[in-house]
């Protein structure tokens, strides 16, 4: 490749990690400030369509032993907090069973994991990208990136999304605390009185 | 600028956004780990200390109306738990007043809001980048990254700091959550039982 070629190359991956670093960078400022639950999952969900171009996002979140869809790209889905899957059914339980990502290019609806699921909104995808929600090392949902067309995942969606679940599950640990928490006079203690379990290493 | 030249520039940028990335996604990863907060912070004081090269990082957090040194890039300092500003001491005690961001690219210690401080960890550095650790939309402590030289910092290494600042905050929040709070069986519901406050839009 000639040195312009390589400038251009060089510009456009400039700017999908500027954009990789603002998705964080946001998600980040919907951790500290307070909204509700629904309004910060539909916020995540609109960064991740708008970094990967998919045609759906999907949150689902165990309630038990099924997944419940919670949040959509498509914010009026009327499928939301009716889907309910079990864990031994489709991709995204799949997915939360095993705790791995999958990644799927094309003809994702012919993937033998899927098959009992012609009615499911994952159904006309090609492309289909999952990572398990994790939150205090558990896993607690699932984020589903869909494209209509194959789409070869890059590097940087799979590393995000992966991100994204993580920060997705701190999200819910927070959303479970109580509002009055961070009342508490005295935060310096919760590391003062709590010192390292690993020794530190003599300099 | 010429190309050969052009393709340097980039090259050095990506490496920077990269690295950038890379400390979210690492403390991304230590909100999901069950570790100590005095771990988790040591942990995050060293990521900071490797991307902005800097001589020293120093988290302090709020006991009432007391700033405490919590965590420190010399992980052995005796400082630790034994340094206390008030809020009107000191650049530090400043940027937990004022919610503000600090840059001062040389001579920090001639600053007229650090000239009481002649005994402090801060006192021999030119150089002083400080923000304030939010969450819940609060204040409750300050990072500092300083600099023993004259040092102009970068856009990257504002930015990074800010949203550290507000990821310390929400590990601050997840460390005083119970530890059976994912034992709890319904995730979905504290999304379905509280619906967005902002109403959907129809499409």
């Amino acid at each position: 490749m000639n040195h312009v070629g390589k400038v251009k190359e060089s510009e456009a991956r400039i700017q999908k990690l500027e954009q990789q670093l603002s998705v964080f960078q946001k998600i980040s400022r919907l951790m500290v400030r307070e909204m509700s639950l629904a309004d910060t999952l539909q916020a995540v969900v609109h960064l991740v369509t708008e970094f990967t171009h998919c045609d759906a996002c999907l949150i689902y979140l165990l309630d038990n032993e099924e997944l419940v869809l919670c949040a959509s790209s498509n914010a009026n889905s009327p499928d939301l907090g009716k889907v309910r899957l079990k864990l031994d059914e489709g991709l995204t339980g799949w997915v939360a069973r095993e705790r791995r990502m999958v990644a799927i290019p094309s003809e994702a609806y012919k993937d033998a994991r899927f098959k009992s699921f012609r009615d499911l909104p994952e159904d006309t995808f090609e492309a289909f990208l999952s990572v398990p929600v994790i939150a205090r090392n558990r896993v607690i949902g699932v984020i589903n990136v869909q494209h209509r067309q194959s789409h070869r995942h890059s590097g940087a969606e799979m590393e995000l999304l992966t991100t994204v679940g993580e920060q997705v599950g701190c999200l819910l640990v927070l959303a479970r605390m109580a509002p009055d928490v961070i009342e508490q006079k005295n935060h310096a203690g919760l590391v003062i009185d709590n010192p390292p379990i690993t020794p530190p290493v003599r300099q």
